[in-house]
């Protein structure tokens, strides 16, 4: 009994928090009303608000996960000895971020890099996400930096770069890459792993 | 006297421009009236609307010269030979883009990052915008993607990728890049330079 009724409510916050993401993904956070969310999972105000107490837990919920998920699993690369080439994890980690939200689509495309967006855009006015965003964000730059000294440990990296400075660079790859997906449409994530191979094909005047 | 006269309306449509992108960075697009910009630059709905017809046309005349801008730098390092190293190219073309706009400050920050996330949150629900952005980021693709077929042709990149993937990538780097700022404040442009040359440091698996 216990059991299932676990299952039952998981799957009744995911359904919720899928809901959610597709109304901020859509219209933003700032017109997106809990009356929107209520409408587009098709329950009740009692049955929602049993889960979140508003849309600010929710956007602060949906973004948590997203977080939690990536720093998984850089973590789990910095345990792989050696680990992956750069280009090689960002797509895999990225291709994993989106084909998990792939069921959520907005207008007939994938409503995951739009929600990202909107996401950043709430960040100036919305101090209690901007302290969830960086926080977790903070958790998966310290992931990559321990990769990146595992890179320059084995000899593959110079040296003389900052780990944190290569892990900023990475995920601002990852995240102009999503950008580019909200604005111009999805692409697939080859494009960006052949692009950093090629980077990584060139001499670096060391 | 004419040219006086055409120095005074380019500064005026010069502070027109920077009043706007102001309060698009400040509150974003949608949530900005035309009062708001009256306001801000502290002229008349007359004078305004002699230059612009309303806001749409403003943050439409913002984004296009940024856009121009970057790619005639682009273009330039197209024409060099060789042209510049991407760490290199990326940490000047930015950090110019940056400069120029450093009088542009918000909640004492650089307001440019924060109004480029602000336009990226408007164009799912503005065509006409995100049309402008549409050109303008095609043609600093090309741009980049000429400069990628130089370091193939000379030797100095892997041949079996896409000029165009390369450019892509380039790019993400450099738009991740920006929305870090918007979200976790400036950044010296060396962090990317940096990441980049780190990154070029690596050996490609060819």
């Amino acid at each position: 009994m216990a059991r299932v009724s676990q299952e039952h409510l998981d799957a009744r916050r995911r359904q919720i928090l899928d809901g959610a993401a597709l109304c901020f993904a859509r219209n933003g956070f700032h017109a997106t009303s809990m009356q929107d969310v209520l409408k587009e999972v098709d329950l009740s105000a009692g049955a929602v608000y049993r889960y979140f107490s508003g849309k600010e837990e929710l956007i602060a919920a949906i973004v948590a996960e997203v977080l939690d998920e990536v720093r998984a699993a850089f973590e789990a690369a910095a345990e792989q000895s050696p680990p992956p080439d750069p280009d090689a994890l960002v797509a895999a980690v990225l291709s994993r971020t989106l084909a998990l939200r792939a069921n959520l689509v907005v207008d007939g495309l994938p409503a995951f890099p739009r929600l990202v967006v909107q996401v950043w855009s709430e960040i100036p006015r919305n101090d209690e996400l901007a302290g969830v965003l960086r926080e977790g964000y903070g958790a998966v730059r310290a992931a990559w930096a321990r990769i990146v000294e595992l890179y320059q440990k084995s000899g593959r990296m110079r040296v003389d770069v900052e780990p944190d400075h290569v892990a900023r660079t990475m995920i601002a790859a990852v995240l102009g890459f999503i950008a580019q997906q909200a604005l111009f449409g999805p692409a697939p994530v080859e494009i960006l792993r052949d692009g950093l191979r090629a980077l990584m094909s060139m001499p670096d005047g060391s």
